[in-house]
Parts: structure tokens; sequence; C-alpha cells
């Protein structure tokens, strides 16, 4: 392995050498996840390359308005050959998912560019930036490194990757750069409202009806500082919920006054559960309670996995969590 | 009267000579009233001088965060005397209050600095933009062309002014200099994440049983183009409402896709029924329909005040409306 952070100009000295690039990241794919992909992949492809888009779950429905993700391959992938891989956003190799991994392999090279901090550089060549806000601001630092095309479509993808893992340019992650980011491209003439509304402002009938669910069903605990919800399978049977229609949902959980720290509990198709749980107080380290429960990520936003049933994952997670809470006084 | 774009270093000359100046804002101001207000303010009185910022109603209680509030004066007003007033964001000259346009008056001169289109510039000196998205980002200019002060709690007010007259960047009115602005705030060691959090993410437990109940209640006909809801008195003081607990929330019913006009129906103190609608189709002019019960507003943003009770109000209007949504085929 070489060094985690890699010049990106020497990435883009390999991606101009090369002719068939694959490019991928990892399952459950959100706007940053897909718009990286994407952003490269089109600026590539404007290059004359033969590039391979790989996302093993597929296009969130949320998302399917941006250009050309009906090139994006999902599982069982063809026999197409390629030079380079690239893995974007994707803090585990195995994250890519099983089938795009053994695509990714089939190049002897692979590029791993993260923003995860915690991303062991699992590339022949790696660029790990954990102050990156999101990996789409890295992709588009890479193309202008190359010098490599940035149409209107590349900048519609690398602007909802930047917007969607910023929260509208809300979160701590977001810096200076990101807005001169997106300075540029306005001045470059994207329609950043078009972007805004289609992704903040749009949203199916489904949507509400699991915003409605969850503010009816709800646990508020530890003196209002701990808000939950338990996601179940029946729920989303009734309401047919499609990929996508869950994100920023914890968000609306995060945002009472009182609230330090905002957990969902999703059943899984497997049995599995999922819990996805956020900090609003740098004391309060999440990662550290899903990290009992064989999980990890960030300290203000983690996750893990834990064993149903639902009510009693739930209970379990709170209970630890509860107890960090209550040691912030 | 004067140009309606007088070059704002000619606005800077005019205060820096001034010694005692009064600024003012609309009547119930939102983020970039009392920000630009504010922002000003402390930006003059940092450079020495006396300066009064006056808000006809006050601050919000949802703003009270914000640096040095507490200085804002609200009608009675004392006795003190102005060499310079200046409005900010205020379309015309009564906006501003009956109170505060009389302080305003004690002045021989008036600086008008406004992006309301329809402003007719009722100052001595004018500066009317309507193509700035925010009076914040015009006072941001004004303060570079000036050489004033831009320090801290500054940054905080007009970055406050500008993020919520945007929506967080994502209206069509952001532009290119809007981020400039804000990496430039960034630079300058802004925590501009701090305030989105207070700006977006943190609402009393209040706002979220508002929405809880809007989503319990929320009407939606015609083939679900039209959503609307019925707020009650009997849920405002269940709920003990302040105000700005309602901003944004007919945003939530615009969100669905299928929706093409959301109204709510606003029971106040008087009996009356306040009629706020939206349109989301250029071609629904939702204030021809409020014009039939003697409001009216914007083609996509309108209101009306209707007799109670509040039922009634409703079905008369949601009548009139879907009149209007059928005829778009």
């Amino acid at each position: 392995m070489s060094s985690t952070l890699t010049p990106l100009s020497e990435i883009a000295d390999v991606l101009r050498s090369a002719q068939r690039i694959a490019i991928a990241a990892h399952v459950r794919p959100d706007g940053d996840a897909l718009g990286s992909v994407m952003g490269l992949a089109l600026s590539l492809r404007a290059m004359g390359k033969e590039v391979y888009a790989l996302l093993e779950d597929g296009v969130p429905t949320n998302l399917a308005f941006l250009p050309e993700v009906a090139t994006v391959l999902t599982p069982p992938y063809a026999d197409f050959e390629i030079d380079v891989a690239v893995a974007l956003d994707t803090a585990t190799h195995e994250r890519v998912g099983e089938h795009t991994k053994a695509a990714l392999a089939r190049a002897p090279f692979l590029i791993d560019i993260d923003h995860h901090p915690t991303n062991p550089g699992y590339g022949q060549m790696n660029h790990v930036d954990g102050t990156e806000p999101a990996v789409g601001q890295i992709v588009y630092n890479l193309l202008q490194a190359g010098g490599f095309p940035i149409t209107d479509a590349v900048m519609q993808h690398l602007f909802t990757a930047i917007s969607t893992d910023t929260g509208s340019f809300q979160y701590s992650s977001t810096n200076a750069r990101t807005h001169q980011i997106a300075a540029e491209m306005l001045t470059a003439g994207l329609d950043t409202a078009r972007l805004a509304q289609l992704l903040y402002q749009t949203h199916p009938a489904r949507r509400l009806l699991l915003l409605r669910a969850m503010l009816n069903e709800m646990d508020i605990r530890a003196e209002g500082r701990i808000a939950s919800w338990q996601f179940t399978r029946a729920l989303m049977d009734e309401v047919q919920v499609q990929p996508g229609d869950t994100e920023g949902l914890i968000d609306t959980l995060r945002m009472i006054d009182t609230v330090v720290t905002a957990v969902i509990f999703e059943e899984m198709p497997d049995g599995k559960i999922r819990v996805s749980a956020r900090s609003k107080d740098q004391r309060l380290d999440v990662s550290a309670v899903c990290g009992q429960f064989g999980g990890g990520g960030h300290r203000m936003a983690s996750g893990a996995r834990m064993k149903g049933p639902i009510q009693v994952a739930a209970e379990t997670f709170l209970t630890a969590l509860e107890h960090e809470v209550r040691r912030l006084a």
C-alpha cells in the first residue's frame, strides 16, 4: 500500500493513460456516491475513454433525474475488461458490494478515493482525505488537476454529490473551497436551483407518509435528549418504500432543540436491524456506542447492524446510548 | 428622487461622514431584515458611530440567538436625534411600520437599500437591485466598498440574512457572488455550520407537533394536485405557538411531487381566516384565485383574508382553486 494521500495530479496521470476504466462506489449509494461515480465517469467518457460505472444496488429513484444514469451498470456484470479500477466514497473495499468487488478485481490497478478517515487505503494508489466534505469535491479537484472536461452533466453530478453530502452547505465539513466550487459552477452556467428543487423540494407522497409515521411513532427519552424511531418492514410494505425515500428523515428527529442524539432502527430484508445514529454534541461519540455492537463510523454520524427483533435491538441500543448521554451531565 | 442604483461607494461615503444613524427594516422581520439591519449597525458601531437599530415588531424568537440583538429598539422610541436614516429590505416606505417611519423622518436624509424590484426608490439615495438574492448580500458589498469593519458578529448577521433569503443557497436567486461571500466568511473564520444548525436544525418540539398535525390532517384533492391544511386556534393553543413556528410549513405541503398548489388556512385571533397559497406551476396563478376573495400577491405565492368559520372558508377557497387547477388539463 502506498501513502493514503497520493497527489491528485498523479491519479489524473494514471487515468489519462488508461483507456478502459471501471468506477464504483458503496452499496446503497447516496448523492455523493452516485454523483462522484457519474461525475468522474462522464468526464472520462468526454475524453473518449471506455468507462464502466458500477453500483451494486443501482441508482436510487430520488436521483434518477440526473443525466445519463441509465448507463450505470448493476450485477450481474458483463465480461468487460478494464485497465484501471476506481473505488469512490467507500471506506472498506468490501463496501462496494460482492459482485462489484469482483468486477473491479479484473484490473491490475485500483485507485481508492475517499473522505472516510477510517479508510485504510486499500488501493494501489489512495487519496483518503477526511477533511473533505464530499468525495464529489475531491473528484472536482481531480478533474481540475488533470485538466479533464467539466461539462454541464459532470457539474450536475458533482454539485449533487457536494450539496447532498453537506446538507446544502450546512454541515460543519463545509469549507471555503466547497462554496468556491459552487461559485465556479454557477459562473459556468450550472442551474443549481433546479438541482436543489429536484433534490430537496420534490418528494413522492410516500415520503410524507413516512415522515408522518415517524412523527406519530417516535420515541423521546432521557429528558428529551434522545429521539428515535423504529422503521418496520410492515410500514415499508404499506408505504411501498423505494430506495432514497428515507434519506434525511433522521435530520427531522435531530431538529428538536432538546435532542442531542437521534437514532433510526430499520428492519432489513434479512431480519437484521440497521442502526443509524447521529450526535449533535461533540462530546457524545455515537461511533463508540455503535462500536459496542460491531459498528462504527464518524463521531457525529455512525451506524451498526444488530440482530432482530427490532424492539429488542432498539431497547438494547438505546439503553447503551442513554448511559453515554447521562455521562454528559 | 435620484437614480435607484446609487453606487455603494457613494452610500458608504454618506455613512462614513454621519455620526448618528438609524437603521430599520420591514415589519414582521425575517432573517434578511434583522440580519441586514444588525450587520450594518454592528459594523458602523465598530467605527464608533451612534447607531439605532429599529424594528417595529422586534426580534423574532427563532433569531434571538444572534449577537447583540438585545440592542434592537422597538416602539415607543426614545427622543434620539439622527443625521442619516437607512431603510433596508423594505419595498415601500410604509412597510417599516408607523412608529419606525416617524423615527426615520427625524433625519434629513434617507437611504433606501433593497432587492424588491417594485421598490420605487423612496430615499434621497437609493440602491434597489432586484437581481440580488438578499439585502444581506448588498450590505456585505457595501461594507467592502466602504472598507468598513466586518467582524465575526457582523458576519453572523449577514450570513443569516443571505442564507435564510436563499433557502440555504437553494433558490434561483442564488448567484456565484452569494457563494463567494460564504467562502470569504469561512476563510475569515466564521462558524457557518453553527449558524446553519441554529437556523435550520434546531426547532422547538412545538414545531414538530405542528408538522405532525399538518401531516395527519392535510387534505389532498384534485388527483393529488391540491394539498391544504386548516390550522385552527384550538391547535395553536394546544401547542402554544410562537411567531416563527409555522415558517416553512407550507413548503412541506408543496414538496409532494403530484402537488401543483398548496394552501394553508389559519384562524386569526379576530376570527378571520388567513389564506396562504403557493403554486408550483407557472400556468397556475394563485394570486388570481386569492383576488376572488379580496387578496393578492405574486403569481406563485399569494394570500387572502376570508370570513370564518375556517371549514367554510377552506371549502369555498378550495372549490375556486380546484376550478382553476382543472383548467390546466
